[in-house]
């Protein structure tokens, strides 16, 4: 079996990617490892912190490039204050979201330039890339179908907005890990779960 | 006279910039500028949102990467929502710290890779760089003797550490500003001042 320590999952909202890595922890868990699932930015109390600043956007104005250095600062602390001790104590981390989110959501679908974003999260994560990052892929008009009715501000940004953050898993993602592969999230959870974990055999 | 738009004040604590920069901008006001004077990091809703969060330190752990990616957040807010648009309205901008104070404090005297900080610096200031820096410079036991009973912190950090710093600037101010210059502070604020001024002439 692959020895993944360090497994991100990304791609566009809707794929589904809370239940499966919750199906994915347990199955790691029923084969005899230790697993510490974690939500980048968060998991932190650092990032708890940032997380209401970004809440409160309305009255704290907040530029493209601060928010993104802001994600940046949660994803450095959770790489120093739980990833990296989780992997030393010989845990699996399984991870919603890695630094590939923070490229496309800011770079391809926010236009901050990706290269830079790519340079500034070797920094912030000191060079710790997923050993596996999973895509969870799937259509645009599919993907706001599920997720649509859950929140009028992603609706708001246009389908345009979409369409360019899911090319750009697509096309960024050979860097997001040292492994990688795409899932297709169109079928059941279950067929999904079923590919997911052809890459660990 | 030589005109700068964009001049910052750096230089370990003790040179006493507050009183430099207040000086100046009363100078530059008097010949007709508009001046504004900002303090890096600050100066937006965003850095005081941020400096809560340092504040709490002792409750919210702080890695190192994450709290100069913090610095580098609210330096990317500053420029964009205070300084572009003061320059761009013809303001001089007078800035207490910039990036060079980052990538002193968190590189030569944190330890960070200051090739790093300097890149990751470049992103967050979108490239804009003061017209002027100038380091108030005096040596470290003249500076912990001016500002050593303001707070016992400094102190606790020991003397190579501040030893560092004061190295730091003056090696990385080159690539502060566009223009440098290492004035003393070791004399009165009164013949400083006049140091300071000649820079404009």
């Amino acid at each position: 079996m692959a020895d993944y320590r360090f497994i991100s999952f990304d791609g566009i909202d809707g794929g589904g990617k809370s239940t499966q890595i919750a199906w994915l922890a347990e199955w790691l868990t029923e084969q005899g490892h230790e697993v510490l699932s974690v939500r980048d930015p968060g998991s932190t109390k650092l990032g708890e912190a940032v997380r209401e600043i970004l809440l409160h956007r309305q009255e704290i104005p907040l530029a493209s490039r601060a928010e993104m250095l802001l994600y940046m600062a949660c994803r450095a602390q959770m790489v120093e204050e739980v990833i990296r001790p989780a992997l030393q104590a010989g845990k699996i981390v399984l991870s919603d979201r890695f630094l590939l989110a923070n490229v496309v959501y800011q770079g391809c679908g926010g236009g901050l330039d990706v290269e830079e974003l790519w340079r500034v999260g070797e920094v912030a994560t000191g060079g710790l890339l997923p050993d596996l990052t999973i895509v969870l892929d799937l259509p645009v008009d599919v993907a706001l179908s599920r997720v649509g009715e859950k929140t009028d501000r992603l609706e708001s940004r246009g389908v345009a907005y979409f369409q360019k953050v899911r090319d750009g898993f697509l096309r960024e993602l050979p860097r997001g890990g040292k492994a990688t592969k795409v899932v297709s999230a169109t079928g059941s959870p279950e067929e999904v779960k079923h590919a997911i974990r052809e890459a660990f055999l």
